[in-house]
């Protein structure tokens, strides 16, 4: 890792970038990611998959397997709509959610992040309002914002997205005047939620959303993740001219191909293609085609099958060690799948401010606030059991109870603990905003 | 390949799209590549490398000894910024153009096209002015386009980009109140051009872009591809602040991997990583690693050499066969490096009405008219070399040249050839945009 070698140094373009460039501002929590990744710190901050699950001799003989077979194809450009074999497979993962689609609705997008930036870019002036749940994924607000975008959080429970505030919000903001282009959601577990909408949510959601003529923009990378019986069924299952589905590999096999996609009614999709273009030309026909092959010759099924059950045995780390050390105060929702849990501090506790006594005792999390743009969350914290083993999350539970212990006595003596820590430093990594 | 179910389908969403949206068109030379990748036809049109060249075996090899020994790294998530090991092998390569930087000036991209897409998200606002070459690269035109910048094509002679054609275009834009945002250039083997900048020619430029204050977008795929003794030497190799360089793995390694890279002034770079994240959070660690792996491990310096020798060869059919078949009053560009020939058809003729007629022949080009936004280039056609072999080049032009004698009858007999050919269709494939 370098280190910048800033400070003295003017940028003579400074006032060259556009406007749209203010919207482009370093996260909070990503300073963190520096000090979270040394093997003391027991990190409950990222979410990158457990991919060592994988076996990777498998993984590696498929690899070469293609490129010995089809070498002249994967190391060529390809469409910028995604292989034509993959598309048609993507159909039977997403036929797992109940979503029903022909390959030409989908266009491949290098990870499903790449997929959100199109979406905005096809239709967000600056000033257009996206409705997004409170917390929201950290990562659709960076693209949210680097399009101007007017933000708006609307209310969860313990099934997400709340009918009613949706219903307030999107008369307040026309109300106000102001253009609703989508709604922007993760029905099933939640980044940084940690909760579910239930068939009954999902219906509600979906008749809102169409009465009101607004987009819903549906973000699925967990949704084969359940823990618990059958898979949610997608919005997108139940209305195909109204929603844009988005779906990643990146949970299901491998985050580092970054293979993703966007399921879109006819006119949208050839609007992402031609958006698509301008930004990659095609998405790599390597990783494509890497995808391809495991779909094709190996039990994706049952690796997933693996993935569900070894990050279910995590949440049950993270629960049971939440249960049995939390102080008194502290509640916590209980994913249903997917890698999160969504932490609410005893009152008057700052979890920004609380991050670096945190990473002292060499436990790291995700402050609240990344996932806001108003700056609500500051008594929340995002923990994810995805990467760690057990063990090491009862450990780092074990830590991070400690800290809100302490902090709990330094209120009781001072009050509220108002310390507000500053971060700030390298850009890399950034796993966690996946 | 499937086909579009479109024509009745009325889009719901029509009135929901940005107003970038309406930058993003079909290019008319899209439809093309349908026929043109019909093994009868004779394609001189796609600006695809013979990644046939490299040994396949050895790559499998490289890709499974990458998995086997760095699988849980090559799946996993990276940094925005891109993998440092590779940002520094990437100092190496650009080594050879004589760039010199650290490894933090590099943000590593999903091909150079993202980088392309990164920067004028960063820079232009709407009715941002860009000056780009007359012709220019269709790729560039198109993320221009879409985000809403004013295009001024400036114009070029065997050298390249004509200075004092520069200094007028920046007097009359900023007398007409434009902001000039920046000059995008391919100082190198131009796509689609054919020509390359001299030595004196590029401090001209250079000299005029700091003298106006104005940033250079140098766009360098093809630097080290060049026929004739030494590679030249970058733009960014003389001015470390006032120069963006853009390279690629596409041309000398393999297309199909999509990595790219931008080194940019510390100020610019900032701004790039954050752009880069909101994008696609991370460029694919399967991708990067496999492109280290192969840095680290195979000749790579003469992996080029043998591209080299294989596009001057190829080179050498098609200008030997125009040479000797094309017929009086059509002209071409000489290349020193690269994969293209621009053509001037004889007075009269419109290469793009002309084209359904070669396509009949069963060979293909790309109409000049598609690397201009204003409408200029209807004389003019991109030949390209890089990928039919040397008795298929000769093939081709033969049959090219049957088809403009033919066009040339015709002219004789009832004037210009006016007829003006409308593509629409499929959005797949664009291989040529590269």
């Amino acid at each position: 890792m370098v280190s910048c070698v800033s400070g003295s140094r003017l940028d003579p373009w400074v006032d060259s970038y556009a406007q749209r460039a203010r919207g482009m501002t370093a996260s909070e929590i990503r300073a963190l990611f520096s000090v979270a990744s040394r093997p003391e710190v027991v990190s409950l901050a990222g979410g990158m998959p457990f991919v060592q699950a994988l076996n990777m001799d498998m993984v590696a003989e498929t690899a070469a397997r293609l490129l010995k077979e089809r070498g002249a194809t994967a190391l060529q450009y390809g469409s910028g709509q995604g292989d034509m074999s993959l598309r048609e497979q993507i159909l039977e993962v997403i036929g797992e959610v109940g979503v029903q689609a022909h390959p030409d609705d989908i266009v491949v997008t290098t990870g499903s992040q790449m997929a959100l930036d199109l979406v905005t870019r096809v239709f967000c002036d600056p000033g257009d309002t996206v409705l997004v749940e409170s917390p929201s994924y950290v990562g659709a607000l960076g693209v949210f914002r680097s399009f101007e975008c007017d933000i708006v959080h609307v209310a969860m429970d313990e099934e997400g997205l709340n009918p009613q505030a949706l219903t307030d919000a999107i008369t307040a903001a026309r109300s106000a005047g102001k253009k609703i282009k989508m709604i922007y959601t993760i029905p099933s577990f939640h980044n940084p939620a940690g909760v579910t909408q239930g068939p009954q949510r999902r219906a509600e959601i979906l008749r809102i959303a169409q009465s009101a003529g607004i987009l819903v923009l549906e973000d699925d990378p967990y949704g084969l993740l359940g823990f618990e019986g059958e898979v949610p069924r997608a919005l997108r299952a139940d209305d195909a001219e109204g929603v844009i589905y988005l779906g990643s590999f990146s949970k299901t096999i491998a985050s580092g191909l970054r293979v993703g996609w966007a399921v879109a009614p006819h006119g949208v999709r050839e609007k992402l293609v031609l958006a698509a273009e301008a930004a990659t030309l095609c998405p790599s026909n390597y990783a494509q085609l890497t995808v391809s092959e495991y779909l094709a010759t190996q039990p994706w099924r049952e690796q997933i099958k693996t993935f569900r059950e070894l990050y279910r045995e995590r949440r049950d780390a993270l629960l049971e060690s939440l249960q049995a050390m939390m102080p008194e105060g502290t509640t916590w929702t209980i994913p249903a799948g997917g890698f999160y849990s969504w932490v609410t501090l005893p009152a008057g506790l700052d979890a920004t401010a609380m991050l670096p006594r945190a990473l002292a005792e060499l436990v790291a999390y995700v402050p609240g606030t990344g996932f806001y743009v108003n700056g609500a969350g500051r008594n929340n914290l995002r923990l994810s059991y995805c990467y760690p083993d057990p063990d090491r999350i009862r450990e780092g539970v074990r830590r991070l109870a400690g800290v809100i212990e302490a902090e709990l006595d330094l209120a009781r003596t001072f009050g509220t603990t108002h310390t507000l820590a500053t971060f700030h430093g390298e850009s890399t990594p950034t796993p966690d905003m996946a």
